[in-house]
């Protein structure tokens, strides 16, 4: 049996960047699952398997199809339980969605500041089109505004990142001693920003320019090797 | 054996205010013990138990003396392990790092721009000028400045807490159906708010308003009781 990854990318088909997606390659490396990745373009999404989501990733596992990253993630917790935990507990089931609170809502919106015009440019002229009009409409004001608040976006990064910072002044992963999803989480959201920009954007004696790189380092390279 | 909880206070010593202190007396009540809370002014925090600590809380339980309302739940997880878990495992243990250090970085800050100087004007003269001192030089700003940002401190709370809304979207606490250290991280934050102000400032139907509510409803109203 077969397990399926969709997840997203541009014009260049081995440079996944979704921070979602990212999120969900490393649990299942995280529970020792062999998968097959299929990276589409943000207009081939909302088609596959039969429209089953708008959005990736998508997972496919035998008869089970699930959508976003922190329901895969639980989903893998439990159909793997054998397999080394995601999450430490429930305690730390229930904190990850804080986590993800924070990723989402401080973290994703400094790096969406810096890497918007990236991000597009690495696109398909059709997918251009679709994610300049979405992004706009979502954020309010034009790309040509984003780009010029952009070096002022890199400036304000390292504040975004204090509360991990925070976090790693106790143990090396925001699960400890080793990794757990919390860390893939915010992973994600920096190897999104590394890839689409060919950098973190943070001295590399930061505390979390040294967990990253520890993180990039954890199975194989597996992250490391898309660039 | 009694259980001794320094805590701190301004002029009145029957409304203890200090975010990490609320923390402390919740774990205490979560763990179902019996305490005393003695609560101190500024400038006499560092005098207790032989100036054990610069700070408060401080702990004694029996022989213990422990400091830091993290390393105080830590202790209080392994001292009484029988009783209700505060993290929900190892992995909530390492996740609750995050949860306070989005408290610390992201929301305090929000928080110490609204209260400033109603702390100052609970203080005793004494306090009153270790605190202003204290402050200004922490924050790089007068009274004044902080004051003249008031109304726009607030106006900006509710985008400070929306890592806590997400997370509020998927179970009624941060840690799940039932409350943990880290609701009581950020439950601290905002008592600290609640008592210095009168009031944390959210419309009452805000998701975070009635988890709040939730919390000032646990163990018998203890924390509504100080208002």
């Amino acid at each position: 049996m077969t397990i399926t990854l969709y997840s997203l990318c541009g014009a260049d088909v081995a440079r996944p960047f979704s921070p979602h997606c990212w999120k969900v390659v490393m649990a299942l490396h995280h529970k020792g699952l062999a998968f097959e990745e299929r990276p589409l373009a943000f207009t081939v999404v909302p088609t596959v398997e039969n429209g089953a989501s708008k959005t990736v990733p998508v997972l496919r596992d035998g008869q089970e199809l699930i959508s976003d990253s922190f329901r895969i993630a639980q989903y893998l917790e439990e159909a793997y339980a054998d397999a080394p935990s995601l999450f430490g507990g429930q305690g730390g089931i229930a904190a990850s969605r804080l986590v993800e609170g924070y990723s989402q809502h401080v973290v994703h919106g400094a790096i969406t500041r810096i890497a918007l015009i990236d991000i597009h440019d690495m696109l398909d002229p059709v997918d251009q089109a679709y994610f300049r009009k979405s992004r706009e409409e979502r954020l309010g004001r034009s790309f040509e505004e984003m780009a010029a608040g952009r070096d002022a976006a890199i400036a304000a990064l390292p504040a975004a990142l204090q509360p991990l910072r925070h976090t790693l002044s106790f143990h090396p992963f925001v699960g400890g001693a080793t990794p757990l999803f919390g860390d893939y989480i915010l992973f994600g959201a920096l190897q999104w920003l590394r890839i689409t920009t060919g950098s973190i954007h943070l001295p590399p004696d930061d505390p979390v320019s040294r967990w990253f790189d520890r993180c990039l380092d954890l199975y194989q390279g597996v992250a490391r090797a898309v660039a």
